[in-house]
């Protein structure tokens, strides 16, 4: 299909983009918060750690409603550049794919209608106490994911939680997973180094060695992880039993892989990940080696490509800014698929132009 | 179409029977609270009216888990008649209609995922300020039904609030319509003069005349009505914009009618009530004259008779217990149609038998 770049187990990409081909999915986004997240230059939250609270609930606010309203305009980096969930709500919006958010632990409630699992905010990671009731909200994720499987012909399962890669990484250590140097970051300069400093600390915080709980994923995230990757991996573990099932996000989803592939591996040969071109081609992180290491799901990466938009905000991720989020990645390639390749790259630019001028004109 | 009464509006019936058989349903159920179920008399909720504030948790607890836990049991009568999410829950097992509980506005939340509206508990209405946010709960829910009719084939509202009958008494009258008399009760004796005592003292304490909101839902449902209306109204007129929609209730149904008629009547062609037999027969209420009062829908009723059940726990529902309630009476017709009359009312029978049986046995 033009415009999906096949990046990781071609075969079963191929496989799963025809099964694909003008169905129907239901888009949903999995929302969360972390303390994690405000541990200074973990995220792109600048000098103000307490809007990575505001961030999730802003995100699904603009898929909803076309702009935010717990915050002024819109979710932005430090250096103005615009949140991805502008490109997932134009892909939404171009090819009417319906959209269910998803709350896995908020500080900050979204005005939208969500689906509430009983999730709560994640704790700092370096406390090794990071979540409370991770298996209760897997388990009730799963029984969403059951339900919504009988609605649509695919699941799409997105995520916004600021400081994810940091909470992946050291979920994916915990599970003895080889992940030190491999995520991803929203910044173009990765902060490995404090990345892998803070999910050590975690991990000897709560008293774990890297790969004690490769078969106990509840554990890892428990100790180490964050609200979304429970929720996420819930929804997928109750849908895609069902259905087939695209994880919409960059090396976040790669935690989440790892969580499903301990609970339910059987599941696996219905779940595809979705993301960006951004996010494989970023030298600093490599989101093929961990799928691989893994479970050998197809890697999916839509070719957006900002390079040639007249705006500089847009044109910044070309310099790896962002990359990834909101499920941005796979609501594109599920914009394309329904569409059967009607909704092209340039045909989706233009629709985020045309968003990203009325947002920064209107706030 | 077998097992289900044509009972009002026999041609608009007919034509939307055609129309769904086959088809794939979404069942959503509503579910709030209200204190003015607490009024001795008003419900039957027997010596200990706390008791209401877990009714519709408990209720969507079975319908998902086969069983409630945030009490223990099942909801019953004073005098151990069960909850009729009993025959919902088996109703939608046997056709495996995919299920959304939505929460209106609780004090007590269940233990299964959840569209939470932002909604609150409702006030006593003889306070004329039963909700606070009526305006905003339904936009969220004008939100959800309109991503949800991109789901499903068509989508059933059901609800589940204790006192919901005397709010909708108060509503009507607020509205306009003459309903005193009129509305059911879930206990043989209707206690109307309670009812209609408890909505003027409401309309007087808002200092609002009969009638005087008829063009006003919000205002109606924010003085004298409760949490259940503004947000069941919402998913309808949200998802009738596109897909079909049956209200699955009692006379609490025709509170939501007229807040839909007033604020978006054209959506009313897409639109049935589906209801039970007892509704239609009970001679201490008219929900078809209401719904001919109001506008003009087609009321469908599904044919259950539980006279020749073996157990005296639901036998106990001909002699006029309980009635409806948790969308009964339209997931049966959902569950029948889906099926193409495979799902008789036999067939529900022992299921729901099957089921009472193992629900009083782990008591």
């Amino acid at each position: 299909m033009q415009d999906i770049i096949l990046a990781h187990n071609k075969s079963g990409g191929t496989a799963m983009l025809d099964k694909l081909a003008g169905k129907k999915p239901l888009f949903t986004c999995v929302i969360g918060v972390t303390e994690t997240a405000k541990i200074h230059g973990i995220s792109a939250a600048g000098e103000n750690p307490e809007i990575t609270d505001y961030t999730p609930p802003a995100d699904v606010e603009l898929l909803h409603l076309g702009k935010c309203r717990c915050i002024p305009g819109v979710p932005v980096t430090p250096d103005g550049i615009p949140t991805p969930a502008l490109i997932t709500m134009s892909a939404l919006k171009l090819a009417e794919i319906p959209t269910l958010v998803v709350n896995a632990g908020l500080k900050v409630k979204p005005y939208v209608p969500f689906v509430e699992l009983g999730g709560c905010p994640g704790r700092d990671i370096r406390t090794g106490k990071a979540l409370d009731n991770a298996q209760e909200v897997m388990n009730r994720a799963i029984i969403a994911g059951e339900n919504l499987s009988k609605t649509a012909d695919y699941l799409v399962v997105g995520e916004s939680i600021p400081g994810g890669t940091t909470t992946a990484l050291s979920v994916l250590l915990a599970m003895g997973i080889n992940a030190k140097g491999k995520v991803s970051s929203s910044m173009p300069l990765n902060p490995h180094e404090l990345k892998i400093k803070t999910a050590e600390k975690a991990l000897k915080a709560a008293g774990v060695e890297a790969s004690e709980f490769a078969h106990e994923p509840i554990k890892a995230v428990s100790t180490v992880g964050d609200p979304m990757q429970p929720a996420a991996a819930g929804l997928i573990i109750g849908a895609a039993k069902n259905v087939p099932v695209i994880m919409a996000g960059g090396t976040q989803m790669a935690a989440v892989l790892a969580v499903v592939n301990a609970s339910n591996p059987e599941v696996l040969g219905n779940v595809a990940i979705g993301t960006t071109r951004w996010i494989i081609e970023d030298k600093t992180a490599d989101l093929n080696g961990l799928v691989a290491e893994i479970a050998d799901v197809p890697v999916l990466a839509a070719d957006i490509d900002f390079g040639v938009s007249r705006f500089d905000g847009l044109k910044a991720y070309e310099a790896g800014v962002v990359k990834e989020g909101v499920g941005c990645g796979g609501a594109t390639i599920s914009a394309i698929l329904k569409s059967k390749g009607t909704i092209t790259k340039d045909v989706l630019l233009k629709e985020i132009e045309n968003n990203y001028k009325q947002l920064v004109n209107s706030k």
